[in-house]
């Protein structure tokens, strides 16, 4: 017999009750048609910030990419194995995505790490120095902002690092061309676990505040 | 004032009213104690393959990675950018996950890209050419096989990239060293966007069976 | 026949009739016995947060200096006239207040001033430049954080001017050796003008946060 | 968790729930274009003298400067931290006030203390006598005025005191010029604590009396 989790699969019997059932003809059309999403979100690991739950978004809706603290890197078109650029450059080129969306999130263990620098590196291969070293002259920089305090920091650097993201996704020429074109828009929001606050950024000023809603 | 996306802003107010009025407490501790999810996902980006949707997980329960095709490259410790190995290490040393899952599905646009590999690059970079590379052994092999269809060639390619990719989890040494220790689990689960189906992994043979319900 | 704005007699009408009626006996009992509060807030001039409003307070409560910024000086025993620490002294050692808060609020002209030092002085005597004068050190490092928006430097600056202003609190003799016996405690607030949002300040970390209502 | 004065969570909440509900759009107004309050108070640090109350006024309405015994100090451009000439600066200068109330108040503990220049320091620093000496030609002359009782001179000093203010404000080069232009008006009030009495200045004699309402 399988050892496969027996919550997951509680948790689909329950899908396959409802929200399947629900949707059924959806997901067959889905399936013939192919997806059509018009948003991508680039989305953190995090088990709290799942965009599809904070935003209510079902079947087809979102094409999401989830890595340690939702970060962009920039154009590197040298053939090595670039996971990210890969989903942009499908949702962008092959889906025709209208919106991006960074979606990054308080409390964020990606940006903790890349403000203590000087931590054990978590196994010899040390992958997530060397992922959030992305964001290392932002970190670095934030670091020396020594009039705030260590939460006032991480918070700062969540909200930098989404505008660092949405800058580098302007250096894909993809992107570049198609924003100015104004057939695809970038956006940045942070999603405060605690409370639930979303703070959607300022496309002129980077500024986050609260939406009317 | 801001142009961010109104189907978000209106999937955020019912995700307010319904899930998080429900839930509130539980996010304040997850805010506060930190996320302790028991199981990583690495699934794709596709739309319709949202892993908390397919399990009916809430928050907190599941640390999700996603690519495109849902791929773990080997382990390569050269100090690049390796987003999944970076998502991987943090799972597994930081928040001691013990299940790691790798959800493929159908009709998945990556695997596709995979087995036509003649067909033109979606950009000059060529990202998704390069990300699919990772299978390339895998899906030459596939291509050989002409005496199965387009179709078959297309899930039997999904079913065996997942077994390829949990070879690839087991060469990273903390992921094999705890799993010969029992302490970490690997699964693989293959998802058909069309009837719903949930399709499981024998760890032992490697086949892929629907599970009893 | 007196100029005096009609504005004010029409309010000090509704005062009368109101208010007044309704707490004769207790602004008799404060006329008689004087006043006892047990709290001092350090409070802007800014028209839209008066402490009295945002607490909802009645008279004999509060004991309220308003300045622009709503700074406090360092101990400074010069025979000088410190409108503020004479307030101070007043407020600890007259009143015996058991509670001081440093009530700031978003949007503050003061502190947008500070961090505008190249701006043109509003008269000869340049007042305002002297008075913010006293926050230039935290100021200048701010003006430094360029990875901020400047709308992110205003706000993080009205914070830090709220700890800079309460460790200036502990430079007074009399404040130090209060707190040090418990019998006096320091508080900071942070007002939010836009969405009425109170922030309190953890004693421990500095750090602000929407408090449980 | 935070030691936050629990009568100021309650007076919030209540304010939250009344006032700020009400007024909702008006503050998100006041936000967006800044404040422009018409009137600027100099009232006193006293806890029975607010003028929001005193003159039932909203968010917005009054931009209020508040020190011991509600002096303002004549035009000193030395570079020196005067808060309350940096204050009326900002008010006439930034803000274009058209009106300036002095308001002060019976049993005020400032003129008290001016009028018992013997009685002991409240500490060693002596910031009251130091700021209340602003007053030393006015009271000592008082002081002289032996046939009137203690209570009468300290009323009667409550009264000199505003329009020694007044006088003071007009050695601002600003407020004169403006005044002169007839583009700013000076108005002085005194408000008897235990009955409830409005007493206005008139502008002309300077005589205090009861406004018709």
């Amino acid at each position: 017999m399988t050892q496969f989790p027996s919550e997951l699969l509680g948790g689909y019997r329950s899908f396959m009750a409802g929200r399947y059932t629900d949707e059924r003809d959806r997901y067959r059309k889905l399936a013939e048609s192919g997806q059509k999403p018009k948003t991508m979100v680039v989305a953190c690991c995090d088990s709290r910030a799942a965009p599809e739950t904070i935003f209510d978004m079902g079947p087809g809706e979102l094409f999401v990419v989830r890595n340690v603290a939702n970060l962009v890197p920039p154009y590197t078109p040298d053939g090595e194995h670039h996971g990210t650029s890969a989903a942009l450059e499908f949702a962008v080129q092959a889906l025709k995505i209208r919106e991006i969306l960074v979606l990054g999130h308080g409390r964020c263990g990606g940006i903790q790490a890349a403000l203590n620098p000087e931590s054990e590196p978590l196994s010899p291969g040390d992958f997530i120095g060397s992922w959030m070293g992305m964001l290392k002259p932002v970190a670095d920089a934030m670091l020396s902002y020594t009039t705030m305090t260590a939460g006032e920091r991480q918070t700062a650097l969540e909200r930098v690092s989404i505008r660092n993201s949405i800058n580098n996704l302007r250096t894909f020429p993809c992107v570049k061309i198609l924003e100015d074109q104004g057939r695809l828009k970038l956006h940045g929001a942070w999603f405060d676990i605690s409370t639930g606050e979303l703070w959607v950024m300022d496309p002129q000023t980077g500024d986050f505040h609260r939406p009317d809603l």
